[in-house]
């Protein structure tokens, strides 16, 4: 294990300066929903283009449908012909940074503070989803290239930008160059640990699809005296049609939606029970106290294995200072509906659209926009050779063993790479729930980053 | 009748001056509501001072809580003692402009421009609701005293700032300084004709109040597929509650809501029933097609006659481009309730309050703002003799007998004036039902502008 060790003590040495890596990634603004910030997604894919080349990695910008992905090979000579081919995937694009009057340091200047646990924490967009943790994989492989010379198997590096708007991008790119991406496992560092300093390894993901649906009446703002009564309100018709997408024990009631879900295995549900997921301070942490969602599931069954229905975001009529007594012409919704194994996206969207224009008052149009990135729900086989070789590295490095998980988040590109690589992916992170990603004042604590590259490294020494 | 026809040729010759001095007072962007706008409604009252003082009136500029109030005397020498004393009122504040971007011309930048009926129209912001209207009897006023040096009445022109915000300002101001009101009837000009060419006089009109509501769960926005099924939704809460404020056949299901509402007169329904409003092109002209609203009265008896709720705006969560898969920390809406006479603004307030706390979620808080402004339903004496001589000069000047009507909007000033001077209000306005107000591209006809300036001048002579 001395080599190991020699790189666990270079990635020791070299924090401060793989923490300086970190921000200047942290810089660019890599909002890819917003098109203003493309450039800045162009500059952060040029930025990582020149890191990985000093690393030695033969690296190119390749154009997409949505960002640039940012493709970096590497393929030591004298490897044996039975050492494997891994695609390490991360994402360097970012949520939005609204509300961004929330933000206690801009969300685009790093900064790193001192949490009341007397933890050193680093706030940025980004910070945890997902720059901190695709560097944890890079700094890992730069320490280990610096005592060694070469890493113990060939390995593509995958690094996109359209993670956390339209994923469809890449799935066409993965699509169109699969021979490129020949590997037998693809490592995704973009989850988190099981409560504070317990590895996890993330066995199953729900889906996403996202809508924007908008109700017009009305061709102008009308005058709620003059009009009121007779002309339909188009506030009036979204709340009752989106009030009606659940019934009392907060099932979803469109009709069709849970077409295909399975019920949770009884054997999972006991391995989670023995969790005892502290969803009290779960929902204390973000100022709630009391579970809500489906009756019939705990918490976390609710988060891993069932799907969802969620307003993201409403708007219609007046919204400024003080009164204005109008029956608004329009009026919109964001949706996003989270899927488990076994539902179809286009099928979800299809009777989501359906029960909106049962439910239309006849005055009113609806027009729906699908915000693409649609994902399937997914599960990964837990018994893996890579899978074992990572508990036995995470359980060296965090001194207990990891935990099998599932994911109540998307990321869809598990789904692609099975479709397309047909291959299974690795799901190894280390963000904490306490992150805020999504939200203002994201993190990412240093000791995560720390002890995440050192992760790396030792699921790298499994290959040696 | 000679006094009278020379004083409807100064109004003709004097139609440019008439209509530039109302440019200039549409040229001031008197949002009231808007505190970045309350240094224009000052420059615009101060313009109204000197206006008024250039036709001999004693003006002066007096604070209230809210904008301050134009408070124009007039008092001629040698008056018999059984001349009336009038009290004429119009508002110089306007709604807000947005949404700017569907102005076909700045807001505040007048133009006339023609119609496809081949009239000319003044388009602005307040050109018909209330400048343009308050105007038509300064107008008649100055033209009356260029020809006969004195008006035949006393007069007291109130002009405040007040009336599409918070009309308490003005209520307060009323109820401290009544003694300087003295009157025996207010002149109210902010109503409008009815069809077309057919003068109108309000009898009755809908109360308001305005309230907006916040619900509040989790302390930040919530990544939906880490928190998404457990945690409250904030927007779900708010639209639910919002759904639930109506029954299946279109009436408030807020318990309470209804206290104090007596059953329309037959009469009056016969009245109105003779009138043949045309609700399909009422709605036509504004895109809409299919009457909506409570099941059991026809369009003119729900606008004139029954109270509404109505959601004037709501927002929450993420509401710029593309997708982002939040559970917002806060929802808010706007409402406005329309009362009829019988109800009591503050017990609906407290019952739609006590109707949403019922139906919070657990873990989500209310929180109320009241937009201030109330005013109760009211009717007004049809038979009087102001309204018996309105009917004959509206009749002389648009060729065809004064309606009777009710109106759907609240003018609060007209409680204030019952409550605190003890008068009945004279509802006389020239506005037509396509002037767009509270819209964008708000016009008024300058057919109206100048009929109306005549028809004032109709009703002075009435009292020569």
């Amino acid at each position: 294990m001395a080599h190991l060790q020699q790189v666990l003590e270079a990635v020791d040495a070299g924090l401060p300066a793989s923490l300086e890596r970190l921000f200047e990634l942290l810089r660019f603004p890599t909002v890819a929903t917003d098109p203003r910030h493309h450039g800045d997604c162009k500059k952060a894919a040029a930025w990582l283009k020149g890191e990985t080349e000093t690393m030695g990695f033969a690296t190119s910008l390749r154009d997409t449908t949505g960002q640039p992905v940012v493709l970096a090979k590497y393929a030591p000579e004298g490897l044996p012909s039975h050492a494997p081919h891994i695609l390490f995937y991360g994402h360097y694009d970012v949520q939005p940074a609204d509300p961004i009057e929330l933000w206690t340091s801009p969300p685009f200047e790093p900064q790193v503070r001192k949490g009341k646990d007397g933890k050193n924490r680093i706030f940025a967009r980004g910070a945890s989803d997902d720059k901190g943790q695709l560097m944890t994989f890079l700094e890992a492989s730069r320490a280990w290239l610096s005592v060694h010379g070469s890493l113990p198997f060939r390995l593509t590096v995958l690094l996109e930008g359209d993670e956390e708007g339209d994923s469809s991008h890449l799935d066409r790119f993965l699509a169109d160059n699969r021979r490129e991406f020949a590997a037998d496992v693809a490592f995704i560092c973009d989850t988190g640990l099981w409560n504070g300093d317990t590895p996890a390894i993330e066995t199953s993901l729900r889906g996403c699809i996202c809508e924007e649906v908008r109700i017009t009446g009305p061709k102008i703002d009308l005058h709620s005296g003059d009009y009121g009564g007779p002309a339909v309100n188009p506030i009036k018709v979204l709340t009752r049609i989106l009030a009606a997408m659940y019934d009392a024990s907060g099932r979803i009631a469109i009709p069709g939606f849970y077409d295909g879900v399975k019920p949770i295995r009884a054997e999972l549900r006991r391995q989670w029970a023995k969790l005892k997921f502290p969803a009290k301070k779960f929902l204390n942490d973000v100022g709630l106290g009391i579970p809500s969602g489906e009756k019939g599931f705990t918490p976390l069954e609710q988060i891993w294995a069932r799907p969802t229905a969620e307003v993201n975001g409403i708007w219609g009529g007046y919204r400024g200072a003080g009164a204005k007594t109008v029956l608004p012409s329009e009026a919109t919704a964001k949706l996003s509906f989270r899927l488990v194994e076994g539902q179809h996206p286009r099928h979800v969207r299809k009777v989501f659209r359906d029960f909106v224009k049962a439910r239309l008052a006849k005055d009113c149009r609806a027009s729906f926009v699908s915000q693409g990135g649609d994902s399937s729900g997914i599960s990964v086989d837990g018994g893996s050779k890579w899978v074992t070789a990572a508990r036995a590295a995470l359980a060296d490095e965090w001194g207990k063993p990891a935990v099998l998980t599932g994911s109540g988040a998307s990321i869809p590109v598990v789904e692609s790479f099975k479709k397309h690589l047909k291959i299974d992916s690795l799901l190894v992170g280390f963000a904490r729930v306490d992150d805020s990603v999504h939200s203002p004042n994201e993190k990412y604590d240093v000791e995560c980053f720390h002890k995440g590259i050192h992760s790396w490294a030792r699921i790298i020494s499994q290959f040696a």
